[in-house]
């Protein structure tokens, strides 16, 4: 949420790399309207593979109310993941699906009162990367998305160099 | 490592803040010299506290080479870090102290081949800041650090709303 074109770019980049690498289906940025960020992120994802979907949407009231499934936030401000995790992994295991939801500082009163939880990972002034990164690795009991289907190019893990592979 | 000033910004300082959020004693950049981006981070940690130092230094080389203690670079071409955490959390708890290097894309072949461990946290195009937060949260078995000392404020964790404190 809140993404600003230019300023953001980065950072939103990143919380899509991060999606991505925990799996998730799709990423969905409000705030302004960015072609440039999202092209460039279909650009690595049309290289390393999968199927993760990327758009825009200005409405994002709409994005949240209509959304079915588990609804989290994650922010500074929220009670504490290590308090509230063991109840929203029981939770996601009988929903179908999970909104997590991250943004720049000025998130709207709207989205705390919408959302089925408001979580922190650390109340001290924090980066949504991070928190997003955290939360979906123990969401998934630390296993992260290994099969990207047509990829063009994987990495051969290496003890001390740099190994990519064309496929 | 590898900062740049101006586009790396809110990069860098997401990565300060992470360290700061696990317990990091102390953040050490390199790259382009950038004042403005540490003091912004200084500002932080005097209104919410603890005592980690920020310092730049041109000399990269040198801080990892003295450095006493392990060294472990994430890196997305490195070993998983499924596979080789428990070894890493037996050497740290047998060494005193630990360096862990983020960088951006063209960290140097001399890192690769002057530390422990070279990490991958998902070998995936990947972002340095949920690297570095999945990382120090599974070496501290998902504790984050709570005192921060000589705080200004701090935040009395919320179901739905913001709420801070001034100390």
């Amino acid at each position: 949420m809140g993404h600003r074109a230019g300023r953001d770019d980065r950072i939103s980049t990143h919380v899509g790399l991060t999606a991505r690498q925990w799996g998730a289906d799709e990423v969905v940025y409000s705030g302004e309207e960015d072609s440039n960020m999202i092209e460039s992120q279909e650009d690595i994802i049309e290289r390393w593979g999968g199927d993760m979907e990327i758009r825009y949407t200005e409405e994002w009231k709409k994005e949240i109310r209509d959304f079915e499934g588990l609804k989290v936030h994650l922010t500074m401000y929220g009670l504490e993941i290590n308090e509230e995790m063991k109840e929203i992994k029981k939770e996601f295991e009988s929903s179908d699906d999970i909104l997590i939801i991250v943004g720049a500082e000025k998130v709207p009163r709207w989205v705390y009162t919408h959302v089925d939880y408001n979580i922190s990972v650390g109340n001290q002034p924090h980066s949504e990367i991070a928190a997003l990164a955290v939360f979906m690795d123990r969401l998934n009991d630390g296993e992260m998305k290994k099969d990207f289907s047509d990829a063009d190019i994987k990495v051969d893990p290496s003890e001390d160099r740099k190994i990519t592979e064309e496929l």
